[in-house]
């Protein structure tokens, strides 16, 4: 396959947005969204998301000079109004806002309805977390989980994601979705002729598919966890407490009322998204020294395969990728 | 098995602690606490774990008068010393300080050091739920918990509580802990005679056993999801996400500075506890309703099996325990 800088696909998608009328700063922030999900190795949210948010703003159904603004606000909570903008627009104001209160009151509580797809959940958290608060993100999403006992999906993959900076530069990053994958993972087992291991996804006559290709026409997901025996409702009560942050709290559409695959002609996703940061200057000294020691205990532990050594979430196997992306482009530019 | 009237067990279990030292108002609160778990059919956190709590009573882990008393607090935030108290009573102090706040402020967050075991983690999440709010609680524990590709445990199976209120009388309640199973259910099974579900335990030997006894006395829980191949590492980065709420905010004792089975002689437990609370009246009017429309829509949806119906989270499974534990007792009562 042949390669491309970095720089390129950057410059690639800003443009791209900013052809359907996307103001340049705000193009800019979706691009770098984008391309860390790439970088990263998430490769469902990066450039091959692109032809979908530039599908959305042509049809309206994202409004490219779409601003977010406050409804309702205390000290430390705020419900917003996405206008239908730009995920990434929408992402950056309510978690600098929820920063802010969290600079004023120790925390920062944000609830959002008229967003549109964010991007990775994880990348919200890290941008608190970056300036030195424990952040946390949570949107909802197209009903694909099924939740226990049912035939048909009716919640989102409902990701949630949290992250906080340790001392001496080490940091924590949970980022998942409440299904047991992603259904980009069953694309990937598509593209590989592999059979879906147990407990991924569920065929349309209600019993658990191993053939990817019916998993993805079926369009149905188990929770965390698969089926009942082994604790599938414990994913799919992650999932409904997403929900009643995202759409309950802040009056966006709920996963359920919206088709799995695409938007309506006509209508806005109406996503809802919640943010929080978190000051740990506001509880006991030592934050960052506690965590480092318990992500260093983590990888230090003894592991059942010697070649597979036990991560930190999810930094470690992050960092590896994108140094290995940093790698190979620096090297083809030498080259 | 002779039954015995739930008065009768609230009255025992409230004398047992009494006699410990512990004041009356403080074992009627953690009576109360242990007897919901039974009535609700979670035996595990119930009258079974008297005998534990009466031990570190006994032995000066739990202090009997340990009062709670706040370190640090904003608006919206406290950090609390629980002064080794029994669980219920730092719970109490915590979760109602933590509704105060969201009453003045929009969001409580309480985060306490110094605490001990409180029983079921959504009984905290539903004093804020019957108050109005939306309710969290996390608590650490001992590590049990073996992170993905660790041949050793090293987390709490560490719980996730959310309860909210719905129009209508209606509820929703999250209480998982953040392993495949608790430890709970792997004794059932020994109990029963039967072979253990896939990716419930580990074996000492680092690889999945089957059999409960040896599960047991391995000690060794998977996370949610069970091996990495069907996700494990997102109970994992859960249980993780915990850790940071409970040990590295608070200031507590991490999962794995902690042995499993029981206190060391001369220590306190030094859990770590975080409880919210957020009042909805802070966001998008309508809330209830929103989420009592959610509630219905996944108990209405086609179940796999016509006898086994979809249930909400998690009210519906304990609803329905409640009830027939009443009926019991009342038939028990007239005959």
């Amino acid at each position: 396959m042949p390669e491309v800088q970095m720089e390129e696909v950057r410059r690639f998608m800003k443009e791209c947005l900013e052809a359907t009328g996307v103001p340049g700063t705000e193009a800019t922030e979706h691009a770098a969204l984008l391309l860390q999900a790439d970088c990263t190795g998430h490769y469902s949210h990066g450039l091959n998301r692109l032809e979908f948010y530039v599908k959305d703003l042509e049809t309206g159904a994202t409004n490219p000079k779409g601003e977010p603004r406050i409804l309702k606000e205390t000290a430390a909570t705020a419900w917003v109004d996405g206008g239908d903008g730009l995920g990434a627009t929408v992402g950056n104001f309510c978690m600098d806002l929820a920063i802010k209160k969290a600079k004023e009151s120790g925390i920062g509580w944000v609830a959002a309805k008229g967003s549109n797809h964010f991007g990775m959940a994880g990348w919200w958290a890290q941008r608190a977390e970056k300036s030195g608060y424990i952040g946390m993100a949570f949107t909802n999403s197209s009903p694909l989980l099924v939740p226990t006992r049912s035939k048909d999906g009716a919640l989102g993959t409902n990701p949630i994601a949290m992250a906080a900076p340790a001392s001496g530069g080490d940091s924590i990053l949970v980022d998942m979705s409440s299904s047991a994958v992603a259904m980009g993972k069953v694309e990937v087992k598509i593209h590989e002729g592999k059979p879906l291991p147990p407990g991924w996804a569920m065929g349309p006559d209600g019993k658990m598919t191993h053939d990817p290709q019916v998993a993805f026409d079926s369009g149905r997901l188990y929770p965390l966890g698969g089926v009942e025996e082994t604790s599938g409702y414990k994913g799919y009560c992650l999932s409904a407490m997403n929900e009643v942050f995202c759409s309950s709290l802040s009056g966006a559409k709920a996963s359920h009322q919206r088709p799995w695959d695409e938007t309506r002609p006509g209508e806005h996703p109406n996503l809802g998204q919640v943010f929080v940061a978190i000051d740990p200057g506001c509880f006991a000294p030592g934050f960052g020294e506690r965590l480092a020691d318990c992500l260093q205990h983590w990888r230090n532990l003894p592991p059942v395969d010697p070649s597979l050594p036990v991560l930190a979430p999810r930094r470690d196997k992050e960092r590896q990728h994108a140094e290995e992306t940093r790698n190979r482009w620096e090297n083809r530019l030498r080259t």
